[in-house]
């Protein structure tokens, strides 16, 4: 479980990354980015750093910074209540960032599983987005994504989005931040 | 009606606006730059210029420019077909954008009306945005926006969007752009 003072660090880590794109947060927004390490306590290589800006009940719009090699694990975004899934649309910009959705094994993907998690990730046609490129994923279809060696900072633009009802494929994942006070 | 050189000079100035944010476009999205003169003919003072990175049934995410003192005129986004009309958030990232939303008349606003057209602007609930502020704007408001001294870079994020809907309150605007071939 995260401390306080590795969250704040963390949340300053993730700032200089916006910072390097002139991405302007208010200081309430900075104080604000959620420092996800999906309960396996091993923020390095399974994590994401996020900022919300707006999640109406129609569409949510976030900033997310992965550090290098950090791996947002593998999930899908299902029907809620009759209503379909998050559909999303992730725009790179800056560093690269490697998507990992259904389809045909891409042949000697630059990424690797985090390690010890290796059982938990089932698809590997890869999508490479550098600054300006971007691909939307459909509802209901698995995916994970993974920086490059210099991280990376991505926009995601989507429908409402709900964290909670997320389907993780590793069954330990808890989305919802736990932080130790 | 704009030229398809004046459509390119245009561009080539919103994209300047870009860089100065550091927004990396694709050499396919500088060129798909959308210049809308409204009609009007007077794109230096009633003008947009933007870019859609995503438009689905679902969520919508541009990204917009506007020179110093250049309008967006006032509109909404009425309800379609039984459904409701756009719900928007704009975000500022470079400059000041001065929002104008139906509600009690701000004292002194800091913008006057285009020339010639200030009948046709009749909300005057002044909102200021600088970098890292944004608003959001239900459907069905009456709205509309010019950027201060500087121009300005807003992100707009939103349900899905037609701007052939849109309900202007100037009679002679067609949002659909015309370009002299």
């Amino acid at each position: 479980m995260l401390s306080r003072v590795q969250v704040k660090q963390i949340r300053e880590k993730a700032y200089e990354y916006f910072e390097k794109v002139h991405i302007v947060l208010t200081n309430e927004e900075i104080e604000s980015i959620e420092v996800a390490d999906f309960g396996l306590d091993d923020i390095e290589n399974t994590g994401l750093e996020l900022l919300t800006y707006v999640n109406t009940d129609r569409y949510c719009a976030k900033e997310m910074v992965l550090f290098p090699h950090q791996t947002c694990p593998e999930h899908c975004h299902p029907e809620i209540s009759g209503n379909a899934g998050k559909q999303e649309t992730f725009r790179c910009r800056y560093g690269r960032v490697f998507l990992y959705v259904d389809g045909e094994k891409t042949p000697d993907p630059y990424c690797k599983a985090p390690k010890g998690s290796e059982q938990c990730y089932s698809v590997w046609r890869e999508i490479e987005l550098h600054a300006g490129k971007q691909y939307t994923i459909e509802p209901n279809t698995l995916h994970w994504f993974q920086a490059g060696e210099e991280g990376a900072v991505v926009s995601e633009f989507s429908s409402h989005s709900d964290d909670e009802s997320d389907i993780f494929t590793d069954p330990r994942i808890k989305r919802i931040p736990e932080i130790d006070n």
